[in-house]
Formats: structure tokens, sequence, C-alpha cells
């Protein structure tokens, strides 16, 4: 059985994607909870990780003492977002559930081909391999300057891709801006410069109307 | 940089394949002995396992509670064996050492493409991607019926391989034998239905003149 052939979709499926610092795990349980006032059942899951595999996998993505090459890292990401789609979300929006997830396919592309240059049609050909054919309903891309996520991140313990320098995070907010003009309609940006108050305001504000459209 | 272009390959990498209870394992520490015996740097491995990441990857593999689809297993397996072949396999040969590998490539077609008829195509496909086109030196099939292999493996722990049943046995065997047949100079048949002591000795006799010959 295919990706394609098991979906039978009904649910919303939210990612939000940005750079580290951006503020997207905060404003994961204010969607939730709006969500939820508004009557939809919500899962909250992310990536790497969600699903029995992939939390197994999230230790070793985080872990520094292991230095995975590109195509190591890439295949491990599949593996993991593969059981994820089709154990977690998929079975979640089947039965119309919204879900919100921390960083998807958007991020693979920006961190592992932004970031680190690996071509782009390689992880697209890795993405259809694996039957990851399915995007999000909607995407919000929290943009700010890597010099203002590093500020904000400063406090917290460094985990490997938090230690990547500015250079890595500039083309990796590069590649979120090409994806979000190319599909202006999937990715929304937020401007997550802005103190949190009016992120998740503006975040609100996006999400009600795409909510109703969704589930009219 | 590709698996090739690291590539300067001296030493010899010698494989055991055969379905459980063939016997490889214990294989392992004589042909081992019989190599250094004669003056040779010996490294032995594993698959799943070998490299930090394999070893990871292991016990999710061998985790019953774990159902993981095809393709899953088949990411994870690669990426694990990208590592192994990149971390510790390619190294060792680069400096003329003699590998001995429990399991590899071919135990994958002959149980994913075999055993559980995932397209080959595909498991090569996949292969290409994660840069897996180095084949093996040599390679000892350990055949038998999976009749004999069960009844061997009885007093065993169980783990999720070996509760496959006997159908599943018969195409993988069906599979290492095909690939037998395909490539009779890299693949040997070696009689696993033998007494355990006549199985090493035909071991011993095969790899002998192989080895001079490797390293002639």
């Amino acid at each position: 059985m295919t990706v394609q052939e098991s979906t039978i979709r009904r649910g919303m499926f939210i990612t939000l994607e940005g750079i580290e610092g951006a503020g997207k795990s905060s404003a994961i349980p204010i969607l939730a909870a709006f969500c939820e006032a508004r009557g939809f059942a919500v899962i909250r899951t992310r990536e790497p990780g969600g699903g029995l595999l992939g939390e197994a996998l999230r230790s070793i993505f985080l872990n520094p003492e292991l230095t995975l090459d590109a195509q190591a890292e890439l295949l491990l990401l599949y593996a993991g977002r593969r059981d994820h789609w089709l154990n977690r979300i998929q079975p979640a929006l089947a039965e119309g559930k919204i879900v919100l997830c921390d960083r998807y396919e958007d991020s693979t592309y920006a961190y592992q081909s932004g970031g680190r240059g690996f071509p782009r049609e390689r992880i697209a050909e890795l993405a259809r391999w694996a039957g990851i054919t399915q995007a999000p309903d909607l995407t919000f891309w929290f943009d700010l300057s890597p010099e203002l996520g590093a500020a904000r991140i400063r406090a917290r313990k460094a985990d490997r891709l938090e230690q990547e320098h500015t250079a890595f995070f500039t083309r990796a907010r590069t590649v979120f801006a090409e994806r979000q003009a190319a599909e202006p309609e999937r990715i929304l940006r937020i401007d997550a410069a802005v103190p949190i108050d009016e992120v998740h305001v503006a975040l609100l504000e996006a999400l009600a109307p795409r909510l109703q459209r969704h589930y009219a």
C-alpha cells in the first residue's frame, strides 16, 4: 500500500518551520489551544521525532558525538518521516484531526540543501522513494535573522544543529524564502523578529480563516 | 566525496550470508584466527550493526515492539550501511586489513525482496542513492534448509527476524541461490547442513586459495 493509496484526508496538517530561535516550539501550545477552543481535536508532534521510530532516531540526530554525513542523515530522516506519516500523521488526518507538527519537509530542504549544500534534487528523489509526497495544508514559516535567532537561543543548551554557524542558517533562511515564494498559498511567512506576543497574534489571525476554509 | 572516490582497496572484504541458524556467527572467530595466523590484520563486524550508527540502529531492528514497513526498514538499513562502509569497512580495507562481516548486501535482497516481496529494483535504487556500490571480494553463503535452521535456533532467544516463518526463509534462500548463480566467482556456496566441524573445514579450504590470490 503506498502513502497515496492510504490517504483519505479530512483533517488539517499544519507545520511550523524556521531557523533555530524563531519561537516555533512556544507557539504550538497556543495554536493547539486555539484549535481546541473551536472544537477541533489536535495532535502535537515534531520532526525529527513523532512516532516510536522518530523518537528513537531523535537521540541519534541530536547526539554531538555521532558525525553522520548528509546522505546517512537523510536516510534516517526519511525512515523516521515515513513511519511518522504512516503511523501517526495520516491516521490522525483520516480522523479529521488537526496535526500541528514542529518542523517537516521544508526544514529538510532548508538545512540539508541550503545549510549543507546537498543537492535538492537528490533530496526530492529520496522523498519520492520513501513515499513522502503529500504536502502540509498550511505551513507557518517563522522568519527572523540568524543573528537574532542565535541571541535567543544563547541561554539554551546547545545541541548539534544549534552549534552550526550563522552562514549555515543564512543559507537555510534563503531556502525557506525560496520555498515560500514558490508556494505562497501553503507557506505563510510570519515575522518572528517582533515580540513574541505579536508573533502569537499574527499566527492566530492567519490561522482562523484557514481553519474555517479547510473545514467548511 | 562519493564512496567510489574514497575507495583505495587493498584489503579483502569477506561477507558471511545465509538464513538463520546456518552457523555464520560461530564461523567468524575461526576465519579470523585463520587469517591472523597468516599475518593478516582482521576486523570482525556485522550488519545490521558495525559502526556507531549501526549499533544504535540494531536495537531498533531487533525490537519486536516496533513494526516498521519494508521501506522504513530499508531506509534505516542503508543509513547504517553507509555509515558502516564509510567509517569502518572502507578505512580498514584501505589499510590492507581483512574485514569479516556477518551479513551485508545479499541479506538485504534475500530478506526484503525474497522474504518480504519488496521489489528488488527498488532496493537497488536505494543502494545507489546511498552510494553502496562496492561488492564484497568474497561471500560465503551458508546454505541449509529453513527447517534445519529453525531446529538449530530453537534453543536460542527468538528476535524479530527469527520469528518469521519457514515460507519466508524459503523465499530468502531462493534469492541467495539466484545471487550465487549470478555471481559464482564472488559467492561461494557452503553446505551448512553438515556437522559444524565439516562446515569450518570447508570454509578454510575455500578461503586459503582466495586469500593467496587476493594478496598475491
